[in-house]
């Protein structure tokens, strides 16, 4: 007798496998926190003893997305000095802000929020790269979502630490507390090109190769960047990276949007990994990312929603649903990235940009039990020529009904399991409003 | 003793009148389809009897979205033929679909679905432009929603009407049955410069002069349709049409894409209405309409979802946030629209575009009681700095939680008062999928 703890059958599976397997109905069962078998449910194993079971008839099962970048925190800051130019943002309200209410408390509060609305929106895990980060894993415990935690390094001051020094050793602690943890993972999180000395983005390449975990950069986001490299180093921000020895496989550039064609083949030649941001480059009006020309040259393309402060929304349906859009307007043409892809950018391209593929990002057996559950009886789902076209254009982010990670039900039937959710806005009216 | 059928109170409101007026803690008083009273709570008229009480303490009122442009049937392609170039898309899968599947019970059970999908996101009014637009009527007849109906003219045969002149005596015929009809107003609908003869396009634009009403036509929505024109008639489609005397306060120019600045003074100079639809012109991949351009030189822009088929959904919300970064991308410039303009232009403009103006687009006394009642208790709310800047970048489709038109609750609490949606969605598979 095999022992599962939660069956669930009846849904129309897209697996996200390499063969893009689909089950129009199939079941997925779970033993602990992995996926026991997954197929047919006319297939479905004998001789099981079944704890827990869920009929999904109707519904479609999807992997989890993988929100790829984040600073999870600043929906602290959401709508704050909007309409300014980014220069302004930064300078008269995102940094006095940040001195000003950015703690441990204000960075749990934040990130609890965001991590409401992104288990609200399908993800299961994302990438963060902010201050207080032991907050962040602290909050992905208690909701029970995955979280790679960076501490973001400057070469000045943070709210957090004084020196990128201590940002570096904050990191190695991080990785010594949670390398082991089921939920967590760590990463060296550079803040920029721009804002880190030439020897503390070294020194941060070599802890990312000593502890083996991915490094975290935002690359070639603004025009004004571009300049700055230009005069500082007379380089393209990604040839200064390259010399310096930064990129690699373990690399997560976010944002690559300015770039010159060698600096492409720069990114393939060294495998560096891309997360492309596309709400938040064009509200923060910073360009537009070509992806399906990085596609083309073989990098792998994650996806990501950015902070709440420059998006000012944490669902990826919304980025996946902007990235179609937007690859298409930029090069007046409809047929760049097709839905399959455009899913496959926010689920299993997540997972190998930061090498947790063999666990996470497709629905497989001896994987991990990540996904969610869809409710596609939704007036802007009709007709359903083609799931994969739903999620890509039409999609809601209420139409994700329930979120299983790590094989535990975290939102049922739109209700987040472990936390509550009307406490965490009480106390955001309290600290912020 | 005053007789008021609706006294909604408690709310903060969004009056979007000239003056941006707003309430923290307002009222809405109606008497019939009209607003009899709008102010703060603490100011409520006395010796009113109240028929029905509604507490929206918490809430946010805001006018109901105009949608400025439609093709609400063609729900029934939605994502047929997904990921095609746009010629291919109309040839091969479009254009035979609409001849085997068109006719009016199709029309009525499309329509119906693109409605239910409208007033759930907001709308209050939309103005369409497809076959058997009698239909249409009927279907905004049971919903309770406005709509603009204009039963499309083209030189070839249509699924409806076998020449254009059939289709304009048609338009006449709908304007005798609906010109005093509370919810209905009718408009002549050309369907474009390059699918109309000039004469056709002349007489459409009498026809709209005799009747003094709106005239619809696409304009500027792709190269293609520039090099068209260049190659027919050695003129841009504003031009061409501005020669042809079509051009006036009533012509309403949908797209309106791809102009030179002649063609933009042209649009001003005869008072031309612009309708942009950035979500469609993204994913069909025919470009941008730099709105802020054509605010500058004062002219009227309102905001669209176009038909389903080219979105892929119908909501206004989507439109708003879309125009909102598209516009910043293209400038690379964060400072274009700011939210209170974007809001503008998806309410009150489209009021202006169709001589609306006098009953809707804004809360006021005296004004038609059209508007939604927003429930802002949803993580993506918070915090709230500014109600206006919410709505334009974070807000979801679902947050409206009820939407009067005409001073009747149209949907109370997310369900539609007048029609079962889930009679529809059976219907909708039974017919299409």
């Amino acid at each position: 007798m095999i022992n599962i703890d939660l069956a669930i059958s009846g849904a129309h599976i897209l697996t996200i496998d390499q063969n893009m397997t689909e089950y129009k109905r199939g079941s997925i069962y779970i033993s602990g926190n992995r996926i026991n078998w997954i197929g047919p449910d006319v297939q479905q194993p004998e001789n099981c003893i079944i704890r827990e079971k869920i009929d999904a008839s109707g519904k479609i099962i999807l992997p989890a997305f993988f929100n790829g970048h984040n600073h999870a925190a600043m929906s602290i800051f959401r709508g704050l000095g909007n309409d300014q130019s980014l220069d302004k943002w930064l300078n008269e309200f995102i940094w006095p802000a940040e001195r000003d209410l950015m703690n441990p408390a204000t960075v749990y509060l934040g990130t609890m929020l965001s991590v409401i609305e992104m288990v609200r929106s399908g993800s299961g895990i994302f990438s963060d790269m902010y201050f207080f980060e032991d907050e962040v894993a602290r909050v992905c415990e208690e909701v029970g979502i995955r979280g790679i935690i960076g501490e973001a390094i400057f070469d000045f001051p943070t709210p957090s630490r004084a020196t990128p020094q201590e940002a570096m050793e904050f990191t190695r602690q991080l990785y010594n507390r949670f390398s082991n943890h089921p939920l967590i993972n760590v990463s060296v999180a550079v803040h920029a090109p721009y804002t880190c000395s030439p020897d503390v983005i070294r020194q941060a390449g070599e802890l990312s190769e000593e502890l083996n975990i991915p490094a975290n950069i935002h690359l070639a986001e603004t025009i004004a960047e571009i300049e700055t490299m230009a005069e500082r180093y007379g380089k393209t921000p990604v040839q200064y990276l390259y010399d310096l020895g930064f990129l690699s496989g373990r690399t997560v550039a976010h944002h690559s949007i300015h770039l010159t064609q060698d600096d492409r083949h720069l990114l393939k030649e060294t495998g560096t990994n891309v997360v492309t941001l596309p709400n938040s480059n064009m509200k923060l009006g910073s360009g537009a990312c070509s992806v399906a020309e990085l596609i083309l040259l073989g990098i792998t393309v994650a996806l990501g929603t950015d902070g709440p402060a420059s998006n000012n929304n944490q669902s990826m349906i919304r980025e996946i649903q902007q990235l179609a859009r937007l690859e298409r307007v930029i090069n007046l043409d409809p047929t760049g990235l097709s839905a399959r892809e455009l899913i496959r950018i926010a689920t299993i391209n997540g997972a190998k940009a930061y090498h947790l593929d063999k666990d996470l990002g497709s629905l497989e057996c001896g994987k991990k039990a990540d996904f969610q559950i869809i409710n596609p009886n939704q007036p802007h789902w009709y007709p359903l020529y083609d799931p994969y076209n739903s999620i890509a254009y039409a999609m809601h982010s209420e139409d994700v009904e329930s979120v299983i990670i790590e094989g535990k039900v975290v939102m049922r039937n739109r209700v987040l399991v472990n936390v509550d959710e009307e406490r965490i806005f009480r106390e955001m009216k309290k600290k912020i409003m």
